[in-house]
């Protein structure tokens, strides 16, 4: 069973309607308008959506999509636009859906340890509104400023805290979900406990809006940590830090922060923002872990003692405060630091197991050597999650064919050691050529019946996971 | 849509057909044989099954499953038959296949933190191979020496340490899986961050058997803490044991374990046990934490402290280990204890927001007074999962008539404080009737949708969820 995807156009009559359920303000279908829509963050894929539709509430979305039901019309919901697998490009043009308008948030509960908020909060509004209660909100991906809630769940999103606190999917307690139907179903709620029926709240989560459009987030809080640090490592080469991870998982450390970076990162990185990063090493591994004060302490000098023990040039831990933002910032700063060195950013997001790791950034290497690229690879060094990064120029068609065979051949490499083609940005139209290869067509498949029996009409994000 | 459930009998001719398949040995039919196999750990739910299959392997599980999709004959996995929600009982005859033959431990990694296991473990083998390693498998059900892997992955099981670390969906990396028409699958893999396709692995966690037979399991482990320590509480009645819970959520503390017992289960353990607990309270709150030493002992000394602050009569914390395991043999001997004052121990599983606790056993106490009943409430204070429980005589058809109205009403008592009607246990064939009142019929259908996406022929566990 494969659903045939909705294909409609949106006619002067179906503009009519959205206006009537929306506003007219809130629907827009010149090119002035939508063409901002055509793209998210991933470079290379684009397609002009119909029109551009910004409902207010449950029910303007439950309406927007029986309408798009009803005329067999492609909807695609957005956030932020932040994603990086073209999650949110609109393929077969229709409507893109833009939840930014339900952005408030409903709760936050210190007694219960959740906060309930609509998909358009971005998650840095969400993690603020929690600190203000002594309450942290651990999910925290490197887009965490613009991205939305709404899309985090909707792409399970990762983060710099992935092996100590989990993913997002470890944070989604419940949603409020349109189907595609117009149907308005409520999964999970507000429990750490709940097995009534399969698990639609983390089917959900991860499913890239062709599953449903989520309208409401319940979230699992922390309290918040009473402090927390980072150090820095250099190291010759990364099968170096790799023995530095290895010694800190193996002395029973699992560290809230485990981020590594390639000399090349590095060199981009200390050009970019003059950060007084040393540029004569391998790799850079940054360290870091939240707690009680004097656990937090005793970790980071341990961690700092492993690293030497297992090569380092030189381990610092940060003094302050302030320092240890900085380090954190280097980290988060990589990606528009390598972003300079061409016009197109080519951010990928494979996944090995963690001793793999400096195996996969050596193939990574070599790849790139091979096909004349510069790939740059950074990632989560606790969880196997590498961001190989390819920098090429938009005019430069041959190296962009080039660094598409590249990057296949790095999926391969990463399913090859046992890893996965995305670990946290999602599959969208970018991976899903990859996707039989990584899960069987039997999978794949079964993916294509749940997708259906979610959405019978295709009506959802056509062309996505599930198509 | 719904599935149209198989429910032919095992002929002479599957049988000779399921012996080629397994061995003459493993299969059962027999009335002798047969019949331990038609119940479960679930009171008043039995049904005969034609058969009963042990299968070695993956590649003989999916041979019993072509041949039971191409006879149209049910087939309900089982694990230990420890199931609490009659979630392995045969309603529609068929097969029983039991997989604790496929009991091998296939990997415990410390460096990648996981391990790989057959679903015929027990919770309890697999803990003590994690531990042996100094790592911990964090899911710990009431039932874990008894309880296989596949079992408790088939129904999410949750445990004791539910608030501190999660249940059993936060541990389940990846399976494999032998889909209803014999197709293998492997979903996820050994990556804490891999979003290649929806999310099957959650899914087929708490799926009760319904979806796909699991063969195989890798599980996150995490470093085992240095220390663990327990203490105890006495209060004069629940409100002041919600009080003392909610002071410790505020002060920033996430025990590992806060268990309640109310004054009906501390008489109850006291008969059957005779460990020395006070019999003039009204509650019972056992609390724990596990970690760093030092953190633990103030951790403890804390809780203690914030549990008088709230009215606690006593509080102590425990001196040794072995004083500290004789607080959780208290309330893991909760339910034998309760089982000997009746001769059906109907134990069920509501889950309520936490601060919500009190006010529920509020209303359970006067629900079983109503109805003329002893029913006695015990659980999982920190994450509100509610195990109320009516012992009943089994000859006295009136009293267990009596029963399912009160836990009817309980049901919806949880419902409407915005709880859950199980929490740990399962839907089952048991909590099937309250299904659609908690998820409303739009979800109800779409999981029966799901549910013919898997398995069209609707060989897998009829009656069951997504029937």
């Amino acid at each position: 069973m494969k659903t045939a995807p909705a294909r409609e156009p949106v006619d002067a009559s179906a503009l009519r309607e959205l206006r009537a359920i929306v506003g007219a303000d809130h629907v827009r279908h010149a090119d002035g308008d939508v063409t901002a829509y055509a793209r998210d963050a991933t470079p290379l894929f684009h397609a002009r959506p119909d029109a551009v539709v910004h409902p207010a509430s449950t029910e303007e979305v439950a309406a927007v999509l029986r309408l798009a039901g009803a005329r067999s019309i492609p909807v695609v919901p957005r956030g932020a636009g932040s994603n990086l697998c073209s999650g949110t490009v609109p393929l077969a043009g229709g409507i893109v859906l833009v939840l930014t308008r339900l952005d408030r948030i409903l709760e936050v509960s210190g007694d219960e340890l959740l906060a309930v908020c609509q998909p358009g909060v971005t998650c840095a509004a969400l993690a603020d509104a929690a600190a203000a209660r002594g309450l942290l909100y651990a999910p925290d991906p490197g887009s965490r400023s613009v991205a939305t809630i709404g899309g985090t769940v909707a792409t399970c999103a990762g983060g710099l805290r992935g092996l100590k606190y989990g993913v997002t999917r470890n944070y989604v307690l419940g949603t409020e979900t349109v189907l595609a139907t117009g149907e308005v179903i409520r999964t999970g709620g507000r429990l750490w406990k709940d097995v009534a029926g399969y698990d639609l709240t983390r089917l959900l989560t991860g499913s890239e809006g062709t599953l449903g459009v989520i309208t409401e987030v319940t979230l699992a809080l922390l309290p918040a940590p009473a402090a927390g640090g980072n150090g820095l490592a250099y190291f010759p080469g990364l099968a170096d830090a790799g023995r530095a991870v290895a010694a800190i998982i193996a002395a029973g450390i699992v560290p809230a922060t485990l981020e590594f970076l390639d000399a090349k990162c590095v060199e981009a990185v200390e050009r970019f923002a003059g950060l007084g990063l040393r540029r004569d090493a391998g790799a850079l591994l940054i360290f870091g872990d939240d707690g009680e004060p004097a656990a937090v302490a005793r970790q980071l000098d341990r961690m700092a003692e492993l690293c030497l023990a297992a090569g380092a040039i030189e381990a610092t831990v940060a003094g302050r405060a302030a320092e240890s933002e900085a380090l954190l910032a280097a980290r988060r700063c990589t990606l528009p630091a390598l972003s300079r060195l061409g016009s197109i950013t080519i951010l990928e997001d494979a996944g090995v197991p963690r001793p793999q790791i400096p195996a996969m950034v050596g193939h990574i290497d070599a790849i790139a050597e091979r096909y004349d690229l510069t790939i740059a690879t950074f990632g989560h060094a606790g969880d196997g999650n590498l961001h190989p990064t390819c920098v090429v120029d938009a005019g430069d068609d041959e190296a962009v064919e080039r660094a598409h065979l590249a990057f296949a051949e790095i999926f391969r490499t990463a399913m090859r050691l046992g890893g996965t083609i995305t670990g946290e940005h999602g599959v969208g139209a970018a991976k899903l050529p990859y996707l039989a290869e990584r899960l069987g067509t039997a999978q794949v498949d079964l993916l294509r019946r749940i997708k259906a029996a979610f959405d019978p009409a295709g009506v959802l994000n056509p062309g996505k996971v599930g198509s």
